[in-house]
Order: C-alpha cells, then structure tokens, then sequence
C-alpha cells in the first residue's frame, strides 16, 4: 500500500504522517516513511540543488526534470522494493506536487509534466492520495513562526504562485476523484486525523 | 550556427574544438565554446552529481534526466541566447551523448531517451554534429597518460560499455545522416582539422 500526502507548506501534513506512521506501526504493520524531493542520498543532492536560494534563474522545465531525476532514484531505490515486500509506504509528497506546481502553477502544462513523470514513475502510483487544504496565507504564516526550518527557494515564491499551487490541486482532484481526497488543514489536528485515519481504514 | 562535438573520451575533440574556435574568431566570427553537461553554474552543479564516483547505485533513468535537465538549463541560459545573437555555438557533447550512453549503451531505447529530451531541447537541435570515431581502448589510453584529468564514474565503465557507446553513435549516423559526420579520430591533428574544417566551410 503506498500513500502519498500533499498540500502547502505549513498545511500540518509532517505530524499527521508521523501519527498515521505510528498507528500503522502499533497494528504490527511494517510502514516506511519517506520524503520528496529527497529519500536517497543522490535525490538529496539533487534536492539541495532544486531548493538552493542562490539558484533563482532555473528554468521551470528544469526544475520539473530535477524533480522527476530525485523521484525516479526514490522509487527505485527505496519505495518500489519497500512495496514488493509488502511495506506500506507513506511519502510526503510525491507525482501530484509536480503536477500542481510545475505543471500548474508555473504554467508547463499539467499533462505535458505527467508525460515527463512517466520516465521517473515506472507505474508506481499511489493508492491514496491524500491533500491537506489550507489558504496559503495561512500556511506560510505557520513556517515563518517556525525557527527550526529554513526558507527555501520556493517559500519565497509570491502568494499568487501558493494560490495557483492550491487551486491546481483541487483541479487533480477532479482528474483523479478515486485517488485523490482533500482534507481541510484548518480542522484541529485531532479532526484531521480521524479523517485520514476514516479514509487509510478504507484501504486496509 | 550551431556545431556541436560528440565522442568517446581520450578521442581528441576539445583540441579540435579549441582550434575551430580560433580559426573561426580569426575570420572576424563571434563564436561560444561550451561544454556538457555544464555549461551554467545550475548545470555545472548536476555535472557534479552525475559523475561523482560514489554515486554508484544511480538508476540509468536518474541519469538520463539529469542529462537532460543540465541540458536545459544549458540551452536556456546559454545557447539559445548566443545563437539569437548571431553567435556560433560550438559545444563539447550534446543530446547525441544521451541518445548513445544512456539511449545505447545502458539500453533504455534510443527513440525513449529522444522524446524525453524533447522536454529539455526546446527545438534546439545542431546544424552539424562531428563525432570522432576511436576505438575505447585508444581512447581510454591516452585519458590514463592524461594526469590532469581526473577519471570519472562514466570512465570507470567496463570496455564493453564504451563499445557499445560507439556502436551507437554509429547507429545516430544512419538516423540522422545530413546532420551527423563521422571522423576517423586515429588520424593527425592536423589532418583531423582539416576535415573539420571542410565540413564547417560548407555551412559557412
């Protein structure tokens, strides 16, 4: 089972992984948590140079590569032999958040990134989808409060960019309705889980 | 005009593509000497991935599509720019490296590693393509007795790789016959010039 979680940044999705993460655990299933851009080393390189400051004059096509070269080592090397034996993986983040913020809000195209991802994916798609709703503004309210994590390169896009990222994820919504569901982030922690944990029972 | 240079290492091509450049800047012709993957500071970054030789355990689709996105920053940044300018752009490898390494030699299909460049290309495609014919074991002989060149992860391949690379050039000839000519790399310097130099004369 592979699970996949997407929304703004500040939208509270890190603490609801871990929870999903430790409830899966305490059920005895064996669960794999994992990040994008990121979960191998060669995709935390490739990374560091996607969300480096000093790279403000990368093309959006280059960045859609880049980000399809870190998710292609992730699946290969670590959630693609997790599924085989049977790990439920849980990624933050994953395909959808290339489509909405390549492939939307910097205007390449949603289905012409989904062409492109198709070199990374090898058909690993995830079962659920899970998207944690929240007004940029909000979210990007939440980060700047929190010392411990440094502003990236795409944090200092302007709100409009956070506002096409959001309405592009609802517009996925509409492409994929089976897979994808939207969870409103402004609910209490505790509500939120109770719907992702409505929706991961489902699947279980 | 846009010229580009493809061939194994040790073949001799950045001493032809340096003396090209002089003759050309010579008869009064703004030229750009370039390279990849490189070229601009994000794609020189990605070089850096690429061939670092710890990264042993990299997915040959990794590789493609970090070939690929060097490539476009390259061409945003740098050549497209230069050839809108009225510049000669001569580059040290181009999408014919990826089409016959990642294409051939690792086996991902030639036609594949072609559309996945369409991504990265933007319609920027050589007037002229020179690849100096060599066998590996020449051309890996004279890298070794090079001591200022540090050998890299696609040097470390085995002989059969780089036989199969050349092979594949071979077949990118036959693909694109008006656009890719062939050198015989064994002969003198000299003699290799001044087949270059024809084959430039004739665009000119």
């Amino acid at each position: 089972m592979f699970i996949t979680f997407e929304g703004g940044e500040g939208s509270g999705k890190s603490t609801a992984i871990e929870r999903l993460g430790e409830r899966l655990s305490s059920l005895g299933k064996r669960v794999l948590i994992t990040r994008e851009p990121g979960g191998t080393p060669i995709s935390e390189e490739i990374r560091s140079i996607i969300l480096d400051r000093k790279n403000t004059g990368m093309d959006p096509w280059t960045e859609a590569l880049l980000y399809a070269a870190s998710r292609r080592q992730h699946v290969k090397e670590k959630i693609e032999p997790a599924l085989k034996e049977g790990t439920i993986v849980i990624s933050d983040r994953y395909v959808d958040s290339s489509l909405a913020y390549q492939g939307g809000a910097r205007g390449l195209g949603i289905e012409k990134v989904l062409a492109l991802n198709q070199f990374a994916l090898d058909g690993v798609m995830p079962d659920l989808t899970i998207f944690f709703d929240l007004a940029p503004e909000t979210g990007l309210g939440r980060i700047r409060k929190n010392q411990e994590r440094e502003v990236n390169r795409l944090d200092l896009e302007r709100i409009s960019f956070h506002e096409k990222v959001r309405e592009s994820f609802l517009v996925l919504k509409e492409m994929f309705p089976e897979r994808i569901k939207v969870i409103d982030a402004n609910l209490s922690p505790d509500k939120v889980f109770e719907e992702i944990w409505n929706l991961v029972s489902l699947l279980l």
